[in-house]
């Protein structure tokens, strides 16, 4: 094992850097957390479409929430940090993870970099303890991977100081149980900005999506804003259009780009041991070369990705990072993910579908991971673009 | 749709020919049965895990079940015939195809191949008419690809002229509901035989395999034998050795081709209406060249896949057929066709892990169907053997 | 090989129906002559990069020159039979078969549909036995996958009754050692008419591509025309626009449908017999699971793709084709043969890069394959445009 | 162009650390002279299968012969650099390439780790100055991935204090060429050693290697030793076993694992500038998604393997790496890389098979540096043991 051992060796002294940072360690019982707290939770909490709330206290408490955040309540770490945090959160589920990317960079990130003082002080602190759930509404009905085509409108009303908000967003990771949700919506103006709503105002409704096979152990549902008035002093003033969403996109992607390794870890992990253990023809299965081929594939991806995107992690620490840097490491992190899970899966056999060898549900997550904050193939088409200096995207020139 | 349309038409000929056979009609109305009374049904028993036994009735009335026998109340199609009713079914789910192949390769056409005139026409008619349902014992907990491990024991008491049998079965389809189970065991000259199980019978018990994730609109289980009395009259005379079991799974094989693209077939068709519906960057989706080039690739395997199907089904009905090519068309028409559902579901986006689109419940079954009666790669050392002369299952020369 | 023994068996009889046809036999000697006469050939042929002229007029002895085409000393056989011939050719060499599909499809099959009686009887009797031969000017410079943008002009002098051509074509198979041409040309009303060019004609020329490394066997050059005059009885009356040179190359893209397969066997059989006869790590290398995997898939493919080729044939002989059938089965056939030749040499370790394993010709070979008369990405355009009712070629809507 | 421009940077910032070592500079003008001596003669050295023998002394003079060596007029760099030198080669020739890693790796490296300080003092400073040429004696025409399986004898005979070594070797890089040979023999003893041969011994020969359609810029023969009689001063006498050897291959393929990707590289790029330079259908080709999609893979595999190069070099470089990691990057960017030529060469159409747009000799070359110091199978089975602890080479247990 000195190959799986040097991978580890390399990537826990980038650990040991990046985990003590501006007075609050990142300890290293998060990877026990996960293991010991999450772990056991997560089959039934998969099979019966169940969300533990109390998680997001736990990690809260841990100092997991919005992690990179300089103040606050937030513990300020290294980006590379934050990555690992991923990578072991995901390793569980990529439901929980999705909980955790949502509240930091979908939530504390846009109210840290968009937001008043008095918004950041506010709401960062509780958002850090886990004390209540954000959610964040951009994709609408008939604009997934357009969200330019945004028909959520916001009115001023110069009277009340207040926006009227009304539209729909859809396949919103928290909705159903989160206490506030930024939710952009085009102004008057022809602007997109962010607004803060809160549960309770009138109009706003977070139906449940039933029926979802991804992400079970996490909620997700609609906002359904039907003029909802909010105060001037829920809109986050500090950008305006597409720019907004998009830095919050682009950080929670690096988060994802890290955390699905994690899941393809765990999945290359469990299928290793399985094959070890299962006896066929007389020999472990992982005596067979068909199945050393596949463990040989899984773990070069693996692998490269992770040496990847802690040189991603150094970059954005050192603030050198290039946005479609961020899009290709999510688009080969996720795509490769899901291949390996795939194959993971396979390697299982009959047993391969069963909750409790926990592989089938990591290829179901990874559908919706390989999908949300950017298809694989919208991705392709950002790289194109920065690669030709030609979108092609539309059918314009 | 040029195109399509010659598929359509080259097989419909081959349905014509196929459909009227022996004197009992396979009425054109199977395919507006699954359409009209088995799709309806398929979201909420996915759901919820929930197996309609009234199904196995009603494809009685039908007359599908057991088809290609001759007599004792069943169709007598060819296996055309067959493929296509397998394909129709499996177009709605692959669970509902499983219940279908179990009961006409598995339970059935042992009983006809191998059973006594007595036996016969004791179980066909029942079975045929859906009036009872039956169950196929041959996977043990520690055997999946390799049946020669059996350890499942039969012995024979001359004085009752029974046999007592003791063993674990597992991931049976329709044994938790199932009346009768064909089950393999090794008899005490270290010959493996068949016996009719009957529920009821005392050390006999069929526990569910709970958080299954594919197949869940078909019951599956645990066949449980502690020390089971089972009359001589149940043992089925006329087969020994594996020669018995391999050939009912060659037999479900071949409707595992034929069903596997039609469950690609209709995620095909899904995926391509739900990208001309949906407008994204002002065109549809399937503007794009990558879906048209996912579609291309999607068809000409369908196509492909199909046609093959055909020529082995005329084989077999001119009884010119190899197993190995039953195990090369198995295995084609199964991985294609998860890769299929795979990119159909990709094509959805975020919608397509949402059941009410069936799309991902094909990806979810067809893990399963890629994975049963034969690996994948299982079959690809069966094809290898036969054309190398070597076998490469195990370490042995 | 009882599997193998089966796809012979299907195919030889659809090959003896098709053998016997308007009168004039089409020698089983055929497949002798490709191993006997090609065979020894083509390693100094490919190495050397030189064309055998001679091969044309053993082909026209044998009657497989335009051989669907009924009368003017043409064999007049079905379509299936055309397949089976050009398989046998291209399991020796691409280039050969080239060389016969240009003679065949896009210098004979014009003349016969498009042209005068007077044309066809000067014509095709001599290129039927070989005597002369034929290229096919269509692709130009700028226009390799966009024929409508064609630059080649043909301008009519009613006095002379000529029409004076200019313009350039390149990749032009046979075009330096042909006798003539049949050239596509825009006129002035800005239809596209065919042409036959003689060589000797003034202002004709046709230098040779040099470092080529594909098709070596063949000549490969371009079609250089300053001002040429040719005669109005030199222009083909029947077709205008592009339906004339894309009826040429459907027929055309059929045979090599068939063909590339036949590239495909030679390698898949070459590499199989190679890995049974070399030892490594004491036992034969086709004991290994990763080569049986290869074999299996490879083999699949092989299959699954004649069948469906057969399929075809017999649909073109019974008027019931698409073309988009054909672009279908040329980009399957293609894309899947250049995977198996890939395969079969990396099978071979490094012999596999030696031309006396034959391997590597056609790894190279079906590079060119697969990109001429519509590339892989091409035909999925073609056949995406079929399947939504959008295309998708170019960025207007 | 942020994407590319950022990886660019960094690792333009591991050259500058790197290219400073131990006195002698490697120059930033390796790479000019790679693209402005190597690139200009590489199309007709590789058309007409010519060695230039003087590209040696040239690399001689830059100081890149053996550059990690520490003395004996060597450069001394680091191992990042040795990669980034062996990528700049490579962007020009894997054949070239070849050359330099068989006289840095295989010669060079077996004489300073295993030779007597005589051994070193002789041959080091002559072969660092590319004034004698190497190759590296280990292939046998029986025993490609199986070197155990060794056939050629060494036989000591005490009274000439000579060794008289018989046997033949294959597919030896610079063999015809070459003034010395490192060669590998059995002793008497069972154990291999390494011999230094010298060109004019009696009853040794190097016959060139005909019709290679790969490599075809370097020389590639056999070793054939009829009786060759060594004096005891050319045996190498600080290792003995397997270690040899092997210890030498390890530092080949880091190279390769860098070298590779520097093809690649090339290809990536030659294909974007067509692309962008060629218009069908009213745009540049580059306008297309199935164009952009390729090249978005193909960047994002070039980038994360680069990046894993580096993270390599500086483990070697700590003397922190296992040989399994080698193993892991030299098939990781051996095989991406093939595949990335492979796709450029097709974006190309039909002018991807011609040499003077290079990429299809770069798809040829790849074909033996994915096959040559361990095939991606084996290093796939090297991979696997390493993470499984159970060997599949053999059919032992």
């Amino acid at each position: 094992m000195a190959l799986r051992g040097a991978v580890t060796r390399l990537l826990s002294n980038a650990k040991k850097c990046a985990a003590i940072s501006n007075g609050i360690e990142l300890k290293d019982s998060f990877r026990t957390y996960c293991q010991e707290k999450l772990m056991p939770r997560i089959i039934m909490a998969n099979r019966h479409e169940h969300f533990h709330r109390e998680i997001v206290s736990e990690m809260g408490e841990l100092g997991v929430l919005g992690p990179t955040i300089q103040g606050y309540g937030c513990a300020g770490t290294s980006y590379v940090a934050y990555g690992l945090i991923a990578r072991e959160v995901e390793r569980v589920d990529s439901g929980y993870r999705s909980v955790m990317s949502v509240q930091s960079s979908l939530v504390m990130h846009p109210i840290n970099a968009y937001g008043t003082e008095e918004q950041k002080e506010k709401w960062l602190p509780r958002l850090a303890r886990g004390e209540i759930l954000g959610c964040f509404g951009l994709t609408e009905p008939n604009h997934g991977s357009d969200p330019a085509g945004m028909e959520t409108k916001a009115k001023y009303n110069p009277s009340s100081s207040t926006f009227t908000i009304s539209g729909a967003k859809t396949w919103i990771t928290n909705s159903p149980v989160a206490d506030i949700a930024v939710v952009w919506a085009k102004c008057e103006d022809g602007r997109i900005r962010g607004f803060i709503l809160e549960r309770g105002m009138k109009g706003l409704a977070t139906p449940k999506i039933e029926g979802k096979f991804s992400l079970r152990a996490s909620a997700t549902g609609m906002i359904l804003m039907d003029e909802v008035e909010v105060p001037q002093e829920n809109m986050l003033p500090n950008v305006s259009g597409l720019a907004g969403p998009f830095g919050c996109l682009n950080n929670a992607r690096y988060g994802i780009a890290w955390g699905a390794l994690g899941a393809a870890e765990f999945c290359f992990h469990a299928a290793r041991q399985y094959t070890l253990d299962r006896i066929q023809f007389g020999v472990p299965l992982a005596r067979n070369q068909l199945m050393q081929k596949k463990m040989a594939d899984m773990l070069t991806e693996i692998t490269i990705g992770l040496q990847s995107c802690l040189a991603l992690g150094r970059l954005i620490d050192d603030k050198k990072a290039a946005p479609e840097m961020i899009s290709m490491l999510k688009r080969n992190s996720c795509g490769k993910s899901l291949d390996i899970a795939r194959q993971a899966r396979d390697m299982l056999g009959g047993n391969g579908i069963a909750d409790e060898y926990h592989i089938i549900r990591h290829v179901m997550n990874l559908e919706a991971v390989n999908t949300y904050e950017g298809t694989h193939d919208i991705h392709a088409l950002i790289l194109g673009r920065a690669i030709t200096g030609l979108q092609s995207f539309t059918v314009e020139k």
